[in-house]
């Protein structure tokens, strides 16, 4: 039982920290408009699995899922249409 | 029943796309060695947050978890270590 609820709170803190870690990026993305290091690849395959997880979120009704995915998801779309930008910019 | 199984069916190709998008991201970096517009807050977070899901999925015994987690782990450190490479160049 202890274990179980430690492990909860682990896997909170996990999920909020891999949530709020594109906080930074979207910034850095939006200061600099340098995204020539950033994957286009990567952020696409990675929005359309967080967009997949929020669905999984949305069908089990599970909100710390429908909550940190959504999040996620914006976050990621925006650093895709900074990284679209600068494509069109070239 | 179903709706069940579909949505764990969602799930499980959310966190494959979430774990492989990864990849890419690494093949990018590894190429260009251009990690200028690479957020290091954002990978050091990111991967701390993943740290903490591969022991919650470590004492939980889940092992799908443990490797996805495992895989994204590595994946996110070599960004990091290609990343604080190019730091000290400057």
């Amino acid at each position: 039982m202890f274990l179980s609820e430690y492990a909860s709170y682990i896997g909170t803190v996990g999920a909020t920290l891999t949530t709020v870690s594109f906080v930074p990026q979207v910034i850095h993305s939006y200061r600099t408009r340098d995204l020539s290091g950033v994957s286009l690849s990567m952020y696409s395959i990675f929005t359309l699995g967080v967009g997949l997880w929020l669905v999984y979120g949305l069908l089990k009704q599970d909100w710390p899922l429908i909550v940190a995915n959504s999040i996620t998801f914006c976050l990621a779309t925006i650093v895709i249409v900074l990284k679209v930008q600068q494509l069109l910019k070239k």
